[in-house]
């Protein structure tokens, strides 16, 4: 069998038994968005990794050097953001191209300084290598919170409300743009662009939820709403609702399915790089999160969704009709 | 400028300012074989990368899946034994290519789970994404030590001993023979692929070294050993004489350069991927680290030289001639 046919999460199946051998130490391993180990001084640390390779993950002439280094540190914050953690050391490794030119390494370097220096993040060193073709770039990345405030994917229950921390679809959009899938006017691809080049891990937000204790699970979403919601209720052990009116979606996502002629609703679901935190919450503490977000403080906050004992992913109309959806997620290997 | 111009170490040398933005917590970042930080309870925990990539690092058809599996974890180890410290947790990034075998790569990580199971390391996640064509491995290893056990690359003194804990230059002359460079017996060549296929990071001997508090300085040969010298000689602010006739070499190695006419000392010298300890003792405690090493165990032990006020590395003939030496390691992008 090939790697293509089995895909990501099949190979990650495939080989996580025995990967932790002694548990001393080891709160989390294989199955979150960071591994939590500790604890240290009443602190646990969170630790996660994100590789990205040429022509899978980007091309490179529709992204700066800058926006790509700036990106592939995004990523990494946004799993400690999802842990509800304060992010702290990453080492940068780089395979680069022999013939690359040094003044665009030295643009696509700011771009990981500047977010870096941006969230308070220490590089405190890396690998540099060299790379037969492809530019490839792997971030590994150490945070740290709390032990009791750490948030996981495991924890929903039956009758949790699902909130997402902003509009969802935009970043799936931009990649359509660059796909060029969709040829939208100059003025209004810009927008999209930015969302997918630059996206802005909600570090804030996540501390926030992890010292108010509110939350019951959270992921962030790379895969796209319906895999990584899948993650949730997987972990868990139960299913979701999701309420279709409710999916926010951003003004400029609807003009544009509406001109390009698509439901955004299909990129809202499936797509992926969102980067926003999809969290649950027990009902009983539902109205002091919401107080906690008023005013869009640090981020918006949409009530999209409740967590249910049946197992399974459904969407409920206004109209009342349901339907079962299908996780579909951004999978490397099989799209 | 293009990147091969400027070198692995140029580019580190262009990019390492300011990436520490906060110094709180920060012990060491760029500049030694693990970044060092904490003290959490009065550890400290150390932190380091490396990125294997097909075609520079290995030739597929060079090395078993499993022996590649258990090297690419084994150079991260050989860092964590560099500073003395204990390893504990890592994430494991792979770049595949979408043809692969699935069964090769479960063989691959059979190597990664024998060699984290043999010192004891959990693994605790990592990321799996395709790759257009080459096989990509990232390891992130995170290990600790006592505050005070932690060994550098800076503290060698002027009148220090150098030692090396085993015979040196037997990967490098495994890495002609699979290059072709070197043609022995195949009788031969097995013990020098062996040593260049699986190395056996010094983890026993570094946590030996931290505990005994007789070591001045510390780095593991990846490099080579005139270019991993003048990393200490650099940090450290010093220079070295070497002793060319105590320089270790196998047996094995001294067999095969005079069969096929070459000199081992050159390979000794300026090979790499040995991944022994070379390190640095003051002279008043030099009796002390020989007696804790007699018997040869946890290694050999070899003293090589001694650290000189005098910067740059010389070596002296038994005859008293003194020899200026360039440190030529191995470059990643200069070779």
């Amino acid at each position: 069998m090939r790697f293509k046919e089995i895909g990501e999460f099949g190979f990650i199946d495939s080989i996580k038994e025995q990967c932790v051998i002694s548990l001393g130490g080891v709160i989390k391993g294989i199955g979150d968005d960071c591994a939590v180990f500790g604890p240290y001084s009443g602190r646990v640390l969170l630790f996660t990794t994100d590789m990205l390779v040429e022509d899978i993950h980007f091309l490179r002439d529709t992204i700066t050097p800058y926006q790509l280094g700036w990106k592939a540190v995004a990523v990494n914050l946004s799993d400690i953001a999802a842990m509800g953690g304060k992010p702290l050391y990453c080492l940068i490794s780089l395979g680069i191209p022999v013939e690359m030119n040094v003044a665009v390494i030295q643009d696509f370097y700011k771009g990981m300084k500047d977010i870096c220096e941006h969230y308070r993040v220490n590089i405190v060193g890396g690998d540099t290598v060299a790379s037969p073709d492809k530019l490839i770039m792997n971030v590994s990345l150490i945070g740290d919170a709390k032990e009791d405030e750490v948030i996981y994917r495991s924890g929903a229950r039956p009758g949790d409300k699902i909130y997402l921390t902003g509009n969802i679809g935009d970043s799936c959009a931009g990649l359509k743009i660059l796909k060029k899938e969709i040829s939208p006017p100059r003025s209004m691809a810009g927008y999209f662009l930015k969302v997918h080049n630059e996206p802005n891990p909600l570090i804030e937000t996540g501390r926030i939820l992890a010292t108010s204790r509110l939350a019951s699970s959270m992921i962030d979403l790379s895969d796209g709403l319906l895999s990584d919601l899948g993650h949730i209720c997987e972990e868990s052990g139960v299913g979701a609702l999701l309420f279709r009116s409710k999916i926010p979606l951003s003004s400029e996502l609807k003009l544009l399915a509406s001109r390009a002629n698509f439901n955004p609703l299909d990129l809202a679901l499936s797509g992926g790089e969102d980067y926003l935190l999809l969290l649950t919450v027990p009902e009983a503490k539902s109205r002091d999160l919401e107080l906690l977000f008023k005013d869009e403080r640090p981020s918006p906050l949409y009530l999209i969704g409740e967590i249910t004992e049946q197992e399974g992913i459904r969407m409920v109309s206004d109209n009342g009709s349901v339907e079962k959806l299908d996780p579909k997620g951004f999978n490397h290997f099989m799209s």
